[in-house]
């Protein structure tokens, strides 16, 4: 055989999921690794593991018979990666990328060593520390390792604001002025060669902390749209090892561009490339799995994407408002597969693709307000479309 | 649960397999029956049963407990779908529908009792019957039943033609002049709403005798598209029963368009539409199954589809050319998954859209020239790219 061929994913969610939608049109083997056996990917993959993508020893055992290892989530054993990379295995990304974005306070000392521009910060130790800091208040206090989702960051003006239990070391970050949030998605292949997606911009729910509704292209100056894409890829280049790398950054009112974080995976941002780009995101890693060539970013017309979060309570998901989106043209409904619904719980998207800011505008709004993924209701309750 | 939810599917193969694709981003559950258990959708049905479609009990056990029954192939038991309509089951195609379609004779009858234009035929018993329909020669000569991608038709100018075997009923079917075969699929919803998708025009291998590229829009004149597009709806709404319904129809050099036959289900001639149009022919299966509104059948652009025909001899399959498909922009390969490649068989095929009509002619003819499968080189062989 003259490629790659099985493909093993360290974890099951819905990225995961969408990347094994698009690779089954390629008739490619995809193996996935997860500690919950109902999760998004369990079904569908070539081989479903049931196990820890944290533990050593589970990982090696997992990946021996495969040719390429990918990730969809970053929380995974890294060194079990690097012995993979020694056994001559294809990782993407890398140990080395992933060692430096798995610690908040190693990847922020990266982007300052690499001149790229990012909020104030310092490494300390414990809560109490906080007070040696008054010129980064106020800011955010984050968990160096661990964070995920909104989980692991608290607002601080002072050592009062730090709830117990929540222990360092830590990342101090100052608080940005941020007029917009920007989810910027850079590809670099495996021979150097590299893309990078129309930016996205993000509009954030106060009170989940979750990507709510996205806009391709964001609503910015062309200018400050190529300096985003310019600073994308600057940040994929510095880490230099394939992948695709999903650049979160801050425009401030003064047009200056920091990057907040980086996840060197397939990002929520980059969910509205599978209907309005001809490469998506998840295709774009299966080309480099397989070592075929980067896809085409190119993007026709606009696209939004509305976030479908659970509420109401937990139980068996069930999606109300699909005919009131179905009916408008141009809308795709992706729910993930998820066995249960939480009120927070991330449990699908809805993209929209249009010719028209304003017709887009609309859509979401319909979306908006009739979509919601609710527990189901018991069989004979009364339902209300 | 105020929609129906769980599908159940006659048939396996590569229709059925592109349906789940985009089934799963809905999250539905879909069923699959099919005798071959390597077949294209065995491991990504929700639940594969191994069986016969066209065994009446078979079906009627596979189907017992879900809310909706599609199918992916004709030859399926009729009585069985005819009984589950009669426990309230969602049957589509109807039974009444598919007993005609499964009868090129009764076929025939219909389309001339709906005044839809056709070839000149007759119905004969056997191949003696030849010689007294001088006026049909030369003619194709169709068993009525069971025919199936080129199998079961013999072009004949007298009963010397008919190799043994060859056993009737036939349809005896007046060779038409044709300057084009166009393929049209008209969608008619539940609530009969209605849409036509853009006329695809086919161009035949004739050694093959299988579609081997397809270009949409079809290069006519525009009044000739939308006699096809009214063509096509006047067929659907004739049959009057929801479903999508794959009318191929040959354009005469007098520029008069003729119905050849019609598949009530997806079909070769739109596989283009996954990645042209917002909703594809399989999305408005899912639609028409779940209850949804009928789907956007707009189309920007062009798009070509190119079949991948097996090539060689017999083995497990391989892609020759993947590289320089890949390397254009706007090129999506599918591979349906066969467990084994055989010369002439259906293995994949490519669709390429663009915004000009030269590029993608361009584009075309590299796919032609690179792309193949073939059996699957043994370990150690010397491989050429």
């Amino acid at each position: 055989m003259d490629e790659p061929r099985r493909i093993a994913l360290l974890g099951g969610g819905q990225l995961g999921r969408m990347f094994i939608e698009n690779a089954l049109r390629y008739d490619v083997e995809v193996h996935v690794l997860d500690p919950d056996p109902a999760c998004p990917c369990a079904w569908l993959a070539h081989r479903f593991t049931q196990g820890r993508f944290d533990d050593h020893d589970t990982v090696l055992r997992f990946a021996a018979d495969v040719d390429v290892v990918g990730i969809e989530i970053e929380h995974v054993n890294v060194e079990a990666l690097e012995a993979l990379e020694h056994q001559g295995k294809l990782v993407i990304p890398s140990s080395t990328t992933l060692r430096i974005l798995q610690d908040k306070g190693l990847q922020k000392d990266f982007y300052v060593r690499h001149g790229i521009p990012t909020a104030a910060y310092a490494l300390i130790e414990s809560a109490p520390d906080i007070e040696r800091h008054q010129e980064l208040l106020p800011a955010f206090l984050k968990t160096r390792t661990g964070g995920y989702d909104g989980k692991g960051v608290v607002p601080v003006t002072s050592s009062a604001n730090v709830p117990a239990g929540f222990d360092g070391p830590f990342l101090l970050e100052k608080r940005a002025d941020i007029a917009k949030e920007l989810g910027v998605i850079a590809v670099l292949g495996a021979d150097g060669s590299s893309r990078v997606y129309e930016p996205a911009e993000m509009v954030f729910d106060p009170e989940l902390n979750l990507v709510d509704v996205l806009l391709a292209p964001a609503r910015c100056e062309p200018e400050v749209i190529e300096r985003a894409k310019e600073l994308a890829l600057r940040v994929a280049k510095a880490f230099g090892s394939p992948g695709i790398y999903a650049v979160e950054m801050f425009l401030t009112p003064e047009n200056e561009l920091l990057v907040n974080e980086t996840a060197p995976r397939a990002h929520n941002s980059g969910h509205y490339t599978i209907e309005a780009c001809a490469s998506s995101q998840f295709d774009q890693l299966l080309r480099m799995y397989m070592g075929w060539p980067v896809g085409d970013v190119g993007m026709q017309g606009e696209a939004a994407m509305v976030n479908l979060v659970g509420e109401g309570g937990s139980g068996m998901p069930h999606l109300v408002g699909t005919e009131e989106i179905l009916e408008m043209p141009g809308t795709f409904i992706h729910l993930y597969g998820k066995a249960q619904t939480r009120t927070g719980r991330k449990m699908g998207h809805v993209t929209i693709i249009s010719g028209s800011r304003n017709k887009l505008e609309r859509a979401v709004a319909i979306c908006k307000a009739y979509a919601k993924v609710v527990p189901m209701p018991s069989p004979g309750a009364h339902i209300t479309k």
